[in-house]
């Protein structure tokens, strides 16, 4: 009993994933997409795009990963890819938070959950690889299908978007030709600032 | 190319299941949550409650189930769960639906993820009857922890909800038992309408 009552704690506590706004908006442009949401939509890209993984990955294993890569984020709160200070913190801040949220759970779980997480962040197996190839694909499909909406209201340039998909390659090459076009025609329509224009 | 255009379009339209919003009020009671962010909550519990399934499921298969069980809805839209006259017409719309939006898939991925959903609707097998378990028994813990937000606003019945988990404990005996437990409660405060209240 006292088992199923901490799964249900936990339960009810990610439901505050749903309350976490990323900084994408949806592919309509209407508003900014939940991290619940996106971690559903990186589990649906996970299920349909998996044979283009470099290596060969265990997709179930992946879409569970993508589906709890960012509850940290429940305490440590969502970092914006381009938010230089944020990011410094963020490691700190979401070690302190995987303590909490993953304690909620049964030891085993708990265990299991934090090292899919732990697995994640190294980006050194093949589904960590393409798990955080999804994650930073994700974004750049949605924001291309919402007119650049966020990349304008930020005037992200053409080196932060390269920057924050140098590894992207490890998880897809297919996937990451495609992306880059989709990145380049972004930033002839004017929408991601070209290494040409000065601040 | 043609491959994975068609599967970029299907990833991109099923982004609309964050723009369908259900019945069912987020923990806090703050807003009602999406398809989507219902679908990634029933993928989790599915992670964490697998234990509790009559029988041994494939958990992978039912977190893939649970994760597209509501795509249909893109194009039929949610059908609140005491609309009587929604749920007439509920299976003829959403099988167009299913055409429609399987359709914009290659072949091979249209037909697993249909007859996924095929699966889901026949409740036949382990991880159907789990994953439809989970699919009843998700607002229910969402409805309680907001103080009976979405009963209130509809008058919602005890037998509506017995009615509506008639087949809830084929998917966990053990799951269903502490629900009916949180029902009475709620019966108790006043949230869930009882036997003896008339309309």
């Amino acid at each position: 009993m006292d088992r199923l009552r901490q799964q249900l704690a936990f339960l009810l506590e990610v439901d505050r994933q749903k309350e976490i706004i990323r900084q994408t908006y949806l592919a309509d442009g209407s508003r900014k997409e939940t991290d619940a949401e996106h971690a559903w939509h990186l589990a649906m890209m996970c299920m349909i795009l998996g044979e283009y993984a470099n290596d060969t990955i265990d997709v179930a294993k992946t879409v569970m990963m993508v589906l709890t890569h960012d509850l940290v984020e429940i305490d440590a709160g969502d970092t914006y890819a381009y938010d230089t200070k944020g990011n410094e913190t963020k490691r700190a801040r979401e070690l302190q938070a995987a303590e909490r949220i993953y304690g909620l759970l049964p030891e085993d779980q708990g265990a299991y959950l934090r090292a899919l997480w732990e697995e994640f962040e190294a980006m050194e197996t093949p589904e960590a690889k393409f798990a955080n190839a999804l994650d930073k694909i994700q974004p750049v499909l949605l924001t291309d299908r919402a007119e650049g909406k966020s990349w304008r209201e930020h005037q992200v340039h053409k080196d932060q978007i390269m920057g924050r998909n140098a590894r992207t390659h490890e998880g897809s090459e297919r996937l990451w030709e495609y992306i880059k076009e989709i990145i380049e025609k972004n930033v002839e329509a004017g929408f991601i600032r070209g290494e040409d224009q000065a601040e």
